[in-house]
């Protein structure tokens, strides 16, 4: 029995949205992809900017499956998923969800990929409030497998599991957030090392390009094997993480301590005066980065992991 | 003109102590190591438990290079470098390394791989302190190419330069630590991280499991490639960190305050009650880890980086 083709309408043709489209064309060859957005220029704007997303693949047969609406009804009105990536402020979001509810499909998926709108207010709007849920990815997601799939107390299990099902198959990594917490998961993560960062260079313990260095020598790797549970569930052998805590909880606890001490020493807020120097550093190291040299290196790592 | 091959003495044979002397003996194919330990039988544990960390290579020719020594005198007097990993704890180093100096040639490289003790305090009892420095590694050292040279006050930039100019010669990572910080950077980097994760799964926001995966699929592999210095100024554009911050500023400060109310909601700090259902989670999730393996598919992903 033949299957319809999954149907992905992209609404807002920002960076995320054509990483996106770029990730729908070459994961799934029979996907279909329809981009909306109000730019006047769009098609031409697509079609000059989306071709450095479409790696190792045949690009013209890509964009033969690849159209255009200016209106959401004709973008929405046959999707399998709608995939929102708009501006990103709320009442955008919560005026267009009820516009997709009324012209998309029943079965339709949707999917919000703002990093910090939560489904539970976009969806203020919406006649089925159970239809939304985040899916916010690791940029670029065309690159990075991680999307967040954060769910609002009224998002549906069958949507959830749908969702999970879609990115499984596509060989993605969707994980469940299973509260709408600030900033969800990975950049609270992130943001809690990062802020660590900036205290000590702010200290004087050490430069930026020094600090990426020990990071990219040592957790970043670690990190791309085992995440920091199982890495800590390993250092303490056969005990496991209790006897991790046991054993090196003290040093654990003292680190922590001297974290929030020099966290308040230097002022580690943002726009704070400690901001100057870490970018006057960072801007020297590194003037500007070419993304795509990062992006080749990262996907060998995936592979090398995934093997 | 033949150069005098390094000799290295290695203080301690537990698990760190038997890492580097494989690191020695793999990377320099002249280098001689002696292990010095006060363990009746030195040598016999040496011999069964060093061929794990041989990887690669013709062990038999790593071993005729490899000897022992029962006292501190006879294990350094012909050192070019000694690398202390005795106990931890600061009253066995203030012991030590007056006799190291003692019996040790005048130019000899004094290392400790201390995680926590600084140079300042075990060398108290010297009467060169220039001599000593903290080269802290990432675990385990044969395979992690991270070492933390952290300088006390007293640590000369000669000893600074040639521990640097060493550890470049075999291909491994060496970062000066400016200032003897608690926990050094990397620990204090990862446990601000690991913070940040034991309060999320503490709130219910995610599992142990799912936040591994989270973390696996997005900042490891990033930070492989790029440190998070690197990574936000990317992030920023061709205005880099500086419009980076600018941009999502916000939403950072919004992360660390709601960190910061999370953590105390938590009771996050070692011992308290959050630290029974992480640990249990955890130890569901993975039993006992294979660290083979593990070190296999880092080796493949530090490979990838490099190429």
């Amino acid at each position: 029995m033949a299957t319809d083709p999954t149907r992905v309408a992209i609404v807002g043709a920002g960076t995320i949205g054509l990483s996106f489209a770029a990730l729908h064309l070459t994961k799934d060859p029979h996907c279909e992809v329809i981009i909306h957005d109000t730019r006047p220029d769009l098609q031409e704007y697509v079609s000059s900017h989306l071709p450095g997303y479409l790696l190792d693949v045949d690009r013209e047969a890509c964009t033969r499956r690849l159209s255009f609406a200016s209106e959401v009804e004709e973008a929405v009105k046959e999707a399998s998923i709608v995939q929102e990536q708009g501006p990103e402020n709320a009442s955008f979001k919560i005026k267009i969800w009820p516009e997709i509810e009324q012209y998309a499909p029943k079965d339709a998926l949707f999917w919000s990929s703002t990093s910090g709108i939560p489904a539970s207010e976009q969806s203020k709007g919406m006649k089925d409030k159970s239809r939304l849920v985040v899916v916010h990815p690791y940029n670029p997601p065309h690159i990075m497998p991680l999307l967040e799939v954060v769910r609002s107390p009224d998002t549906s299990d069958d949507v959830v599991e749908r969702t999970l099902a879609f990115w499984r198959r596509l060989g993605r990594t969707p994980v469940v957030v299973q509260k709408e917490c600030t900033g969800f998961v990975a950049n609270r993560l992130a943001f809690a090392l990062f802020r660590e960062a900036c205290s000590l260079v702010t200290q004087g313990v050490v430069g930026v390009e020094d600090l990426d260095e020990i990071v990219r020598a040592s957790m970043g790797p670690r990190w791309t094997v085992a995440g920091p549970f199982k890495a800590y569930h390993a250092g303490g052998g056969e005990g496991g993480l209790k006897s991790f805590m046991e054993k090196i909880g003290g040093t654990v606890q003292d680190c922590w301590e001297a974290s929030d001490a020099d966290v308040q020493k230097g002022n580690i807020r943002v726009g704070e005066d400690w901001q100057e120097e870490v970018c006057r550093q960072t801007q020297k190291a590194y003037c500007v980065t070419d993304t795509a040299e990062r992006d080749q290196k990262t996907r060998k790592v995936l592979n090398a992991v995934k093997e």
